[in-house]
Protein backbone atom coordinates (compact mmCIF):
# COMPACT_ATOMS: atom_id res chain seq x y z
CA UNK A 1 0.00 0.00 0.00
CA UNK A 2 2.99 2.01 -0.44
CA UNK A 3 1.87 3.54 -3.97
CA UNK A 4 -1.51 4.35 -2.39
CA UNK A 5 -0.11 5.94 0.81
CA UNK A 6 2.76 7.95 -0.08
CA UNK A 7 1.17 10.15 -2.91
CA UNK A 8 -0.67 11.76 0.09
CA UNK A 9 0.11 15.21 1.92
CA UNK A 10 -1.57 14.39 5.21
CA UNK A 11 -2.43 17.06 7.10
CA UNK A 12 -0.72 17.64 11.31
CA UNK A 13 -3.07 15.10 12.46
CA UNK A 14 -2.48 12.78 9.55
CA UNK A 15 -5.53 13.13 8.14
CA UNK A 16 -6.51 13.57 4.53
CA UNK A 17 -9.93 15.35 2.92
CA UNK A 18 -12.29 13.36 1.35
CA UNK A 19 -14.98 14.03 -0.42
CA UNK A 20 -18.32 11.44 -1.36
CA UNK A 21 -19.51 12.31 -5.04
CA UNK A 22 -22.39 10.06 -6.35
CA UNK A 23 -21.04 8.56 -9.71
CA UNK A 24 -24.37 8.35 -11.54
CA UNK A 25 -25.98 12.11 -10.16
CA UNK A 26 -22.64 13.83 -9.66
CA UNK A 27 -23.99 15.51 -6.57
CA UNK A 28 -21.75 15.86 -3.85
CA UNK A 29 -22.99 14.05 -1.12
CA UNK A 30 -20.36 14.83 1.91
CA UNK A 31 -16.93 15.14 2.74
CA UNK A 32 -15.01 13.79 5.94
CA UNK A 33 -11.75 12.93 6.54
CA UNK A 34 -9.67 9.55 6.20
CA UNK A 35 -6.40 7.89 8.19
CA UNK A 36 -3.64 6.03 6.53
CA UNK A 37 -5.95 3.35 7.76
CA UNK A 38 -9.33 4.39 6.78
CA UNK A 39 -7.85 4.83 3.09
CA UNK A 40 -6.17 1.67 2.66
CA UNK A 41 -9.82 0.37 3.68
CA UNK A 42 -11.55 1.96 1.29
CA UNK A 43 -8.89 1.00 -1.43
CA UNK A 44 -9.45 -2.30 -0.96
CA UNK A 45 -12.79 -3.05 -0.20
CA UNK A 46 -14.46 -0.73 -2.62
CA UNK A 47 -16.52 0.73 0.96
CA UNK A 48 -15.59 3.77 1.99
CA UNK A 49 -14.31 4.02 5.19
CA UNK A 50 -13.26 7.44 7.24
CA UNK A 51 -12.18 8.92 10.57
CA UNK A 52 -14.02 10.20 13.15
CA UNK A 53 -12.61 13.51 14.35
CA UNK A 54 -15.02 14.26 16.60
CA UNK A 55 -15.13 9.92 18.12
CA UNK A 56 -11.34 9.68 17.25
CA UNK A 57 -11.96 6.54 15.78
CA UNK A 58 -12.10 4.90 12.01
CA UNK A 59 -15.40 4.07 11.02
CA UNK A 60 -17.18 2.35 7.84
CA UNK A 61 -19.76 4.49 6.38
CA UNK A 62 -23.10 3.19 6.98
CA UNK A 63 -22.07 0.28 9.28
CA UNK A 64 -24.87 1.43 11.68
CA UNK A 65 -27.27 2.76 9.54
CA UNK A 66 -26.55 0.22 5.89
CA UNK A 67 -26.38 3.28 4.27
CA UNK A 68 -22.70 2.28 2.64
CA UNK A 69 -20.62 3.82 0.18
CA UNK A 70 -19.55 1.45 -3.08
CA UNK A 71 -16.57 3.10 -4.08
CA UNK A 72 -16.79 3.22 -7.77
CA UNK A 73 -13.74 5.31 -8.30
CA UNK A 74 -10.98 6.76 -6.22
CA UNK A 75 -9.13 10.18 -7.24
CA UNK A 76 -6.28 12.64 -5.77
CA UNK A 77 -5.49 16.09 -6.58
CA UNK A 78 -2.73 17.76 -7.82
CA UNK A 79 -1.08 18.59 -3.94
CA UNK A 80 -2.33 15.30 -2.61
CA UNK A 81 -4.65 16.88 0.28
CA UNK A 82 -8.17 15.94 -1.04
CA UNK A 83 -9.23 12.30 -1.79
CA UNK A 84 -12.50 12.08 -4.36
CA UNK A 85 -14.69 9.07 -4.41
CA UNK A 86 -17.32 8.67 -7.37
CA UNK A 87 -19.51 6.22 -5.16
CA UNK A 88 -23.03 4.94 -5.02
CA UNK A 89 -24.85 5.25 -2.18
CA UNK A 90 -26.49 2.51 -0.89
CA UNK A 91 -30.43 3.54 0.14
CA UNK A 92 -30.08 7.04 -1.42
CA UNK A 93 -29.00 8.34 2.27
CA UNK A 94 -25.79 10.02 3.26
CA UNK A 95 -26.47 12.46 5.63
CA UNK A 96 -27.12 11.82 8.76
CA UNK A 97 -29.95 14.17 8.82
CA UNK A 98 -31.42 11.29 7.01
CA UNK A 99 -30.98 14.17 3.76
CA UNK A 100 -29.79 12.65 0.11
CA UNK A 101 -26.68 14.71 0.56
CA UNK A 102 -24.93 16.55 3.52
CA UNK A 103 -25.18 20.05 1.42
CA UNK A 104 -28.62 20.83 2.15
CA UNK A 105 -28.10 24.19 2.69
CA UNK A 106 -27.99 27.26 0.08
CA UNK A 107 -27.17 30.67 0.35
CA UNK A 108 -29.69 32.77 -0.72
CA UNK A 109 -31.23 36.17 0.31
CA UNK A 110 -29.29 36.83 2.83
CA UNK A 111 -29.75 33.01 5.28
CA UNK A 112 -28.08 29.34 4.29
CA UNK A 113 -31.72 27.84 3.49
CA UNK A 114 -32.77 24.15 3.81
CA UNK A 115 -33.67 23.01 0.18
CA UNK A 116 -33.77 18.94 0.73
CA UNK A 117 -36.48 17.22 2.22
CA UNK A 118 -35.76 14.81 5.04
CA UNK A 119 -36.28 11.68 3.73
CA UNK A 120 -35.82 9.33 7.02
CA UNK A 121 -35.99 10.56 10.36
CA UNK A 122 -32.81 9.76 12.55
CA UNK A 123 -34.66 7.58 14.71
CA UNK A 124 -35.34 5.59 12.07
CA UNK A 125 -31.93 5.59 10.33
CA UNK A 126 -30.32 4.41 13.10
CA UNK A 127 -33.31 1.84 14.40
CA UNK A 128 -32.58 -0.48 11.40
CA UNK A 129 -30.41 -1.04 8.70
CA UNK A 130 -32.51 -0.35 5.44
CA UNK B 1 -22.66 39.10 7.30
CA UNK B 2 -23.23 37.33 10.45
CA UNK B 3 -25.62 35.04 9.13
CA UNK B 4 -23.34 33.69 6.75
CA UNK B 5 -19.99 33.01 9.22
CA UNK B 6 -21.80 31.93 11.87
CA UNK B 7 -23.41 28.96 11.04
CA UNK B 8 -19.60 28.01 9.86
CA UNK B 9 -17.25 25.75 12.08
CA UNK B 10 -13.99 27.01 11.95
CA UNK B 11 -11.11 24.89 11.98
CA UNK B 12 -9.04 25.79 14.58
CA UNK B 13 -6.64 27.90 12.39
CA UNK B 14 -10.00 29.88 11.19
CA UNK B 15 -10.48 27.88 7.85
CA UNK B 16 -13.35 25.68 6.58
CA UNK B 17 -12.90 23.39 3.41
CA UNK B 18 -14.59 24.84 -0.13
CA UNK B 19 -14.96 22.57 -2.69
CA UNK B 20 -15.33 24.02 -6.60
CA UNK B 21 -18.09 21.71 -8.40
CA UNK B 22 -18.14 23.04 -12.34
CA UNK B 23 -22.08 23.92 -12.46
CA UNK B 24 -22.22 22.51 -15.86
CA UNK B 25 -20.21 19.26 -16.11
CA UNK B 26 -20.42 18.89 -12.36
CA UNK B 27 -17.28 18.24 -12.43
CA UNK B 28 -15.21 18.53 -8.99
CA UNK B 29 -12.38 20.72 -9.86
CA UNK B 30 -10.44 21.57 -6.76
CA UNK B 31 -10.55 21.60 -3.06
CA UNK B 32 -8.92 24.51 -0.67
CA UNK B 33 -9.56 26.38 2.32
CA UNK B 34 -11.35 29.95 3.54
CA UNK B 35 -11.09 32.23 6.10
CA UNK B 36 -14.11 34.32 7.20
CA UNK B 37 -12.99 37.13 4.89
CA UNK B 38 -12.09 34.95 2.04
CA UNK B 39 -16.06 33.53 2.42
CA UNK B 40 -17.60 37.21 2.69
CA UNK B 41 -15.32 37.97 -0.56
CA UNK B 42 -17.05 34.84 -2.52
CA UNK B 43 -20.59 35.79 -1.14
CA UNK B 44 -20.54 39.66 -1.79
CA UNK B 45 -18.39 39.51 -5.12
CA UNK B 46 -19.69 36.48 -7.11
CA UNK B 47 -16.02 35.10 -7.60
CA UNK B 48 -14.42 32.73 -6.08
CA UNK B 49 -12.00 33.24 -3.24
CA UNK B 50 -9.59 30.95 -0.83
CA UNK B 51 -6.98 31.39 1.69
CA UNK B 52 -3.81 30.27 1.08
CA UNK B 53 -2.22 27.83 3.91
CA UNK B 54 1.13 27.73 2.22
CA UNK B 55 1.65 31.81 1.72
CA UNK B 56 -0.57 32.20 4.64
CA UNK B 57 -2.81 34.74 2.77
CA UNK B 58 -6.20 35.29 1.16
CA UNK B 59 -6.68 34.78 -2.96
CA UNK B 60 -9.13 35.53 -5.65
CA UNK B 61 -8.92 32.11 -8.10
CA UNK B 62 -7.85 33.52 -10.77
CA UNK B 63 -5.96 36.64 -9.80
CA UNK B 64 -2.67 35.85 -11.74
CA UNK B 65 -3.81 33.28 -14.18
CA UNK B 66 -7.29 35.35 -15.14
CA UNK B 67 -9.28 31.40 -14.88
CA UNK B 68 -11.54 33.21 -12.36
CA UNK B 69 -14.93 31.36 -10.91
CA UNK B 70 -17.86 32.78 -10.80
CA UNK B 71 -20.22 31.09 -8.16
CA UNK B 72 -23.13 30.11 -9.43
CA UNK B 73 -24.36 29.05 -6.15
CA UNK B 74 -22.99 28.61 -2.87
CA UNK B 75 -24.05 25.59 -0.31
CA UNK B 76 -23.08 24.39 3.14
CA UNK B 77 -22.93 21.15 4.99
CA UNK B 78 -24.57 19.86 8.07
CA UNK B 79 -21.93 20.36 10.04
CA UNK B 80 -20.69 23.28 8.97
CA UNK B 81 -17.06 22.58 7.81
CA UNK B 82 -17.18 22.28 4.38
CA UNK B 83 -19.01 24.85 1.60
CA UNK B 84 -19.73 23.77 -1.67
CA UNK B 85 -19.44 26.35 -4.70
CA UNK B 86 -21.21 25.42 -8.03
CA UNK B 87 -19.02 27.42 -10.54
CA UNK B 88 -17.99 28.74 -13.75
CA UNK B 89 -14.18 27.74 -13.95
CA UNK B 90 -13.48 31.06 -16.76
CA UNK B 91 -10.85 29.52 -19.52
CA UNK B 92 -11.51 25.93 -18.52
CA UNK B 93 -8.63 25.37 -16.33
CA UNK B 94 -8.54 24.90 -12.54
CA UNK B 95 -5.60 23.13 -11.80
CA UNK B 96 -1.86 25.28 -11.33
CA UNK B 97 -0.50 21.96 -13.43
CA UNK B 98 -2.85 23.17 -16.39
CA UNK B 99 -5.46 20.59 -16.51
CA UNK B 100 -9.15 21.18 -16.20
CA UNK B 101 -9.15 19.63 -12.60
CA UNK B 102 -7.16 19.42 -9.80
CA UNK B 103 -8.29 15.34 -9.71
CA UNK B 104 -6.59 14.42 -12.50
CA UNK B 105 -5.00 11.00 -10.83
CA UNK B 106 -6.77 7.82 -10.54
CA UNK B 107 -6.64 4.98 -7.97
CA UNK B 108 -5.70 1.87 -10.79
CA UNK B 109 -4.05 -1.12 -11.02
CA UNK B 110 -1.80 -0.31 -7.65
CA UNK B 111 -0.92 3.20 -8.69
CA UNK B 112 -2.47 6.58 -8.83
CA UNK B 113 -2.48 7.12 -12.76
CA UNK B 114 -2.85 10.76 -14.75
CA UNK B 115 -5.94 10.42 -16.43
CA UNK B 116 -6.26 14.15 -17.36
CA UNK B 117 -4.34 16.14 -20.17
CA UNK B 118 -2.32 19.09 -19.69
CA UNK B 119 -4.55 21.81 -21.81
CA UNK B 120 -1.77 24.32 -21.12
CA UNK B 121 1.57 24.81 -19.59
CA UNK B 122 2.10 26.57 -16.00
CA UNK B 123 4.65 29.27 -17.94
CA UNK B 124 1.93 29.99 -19.91
CA UNK B 125 -0.68 30.11 -17.51
CA UNK B 126 0.89 32.58 -15.43
CA UNK B 127 2.29 34.89 -18.00
CA UNK B 128 -0.93 35.77 -19.86
CA UNK B 129 -4.23 36.49 -18.21
CA UNK B 130 -5.94 34.43 -20.80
Amino acid sequence: MDNLLNQIKWDKDGLVCAIAQDAQTKRILMVAYMNAEALIQTATTGYAHYYSRSRQKQWQKGEESGHVQKVQSLHLDCDGDAVLMLIEQVGGISCHTGRESCFYREWQQGEWQIQDPVLKNEHEIYQSKN
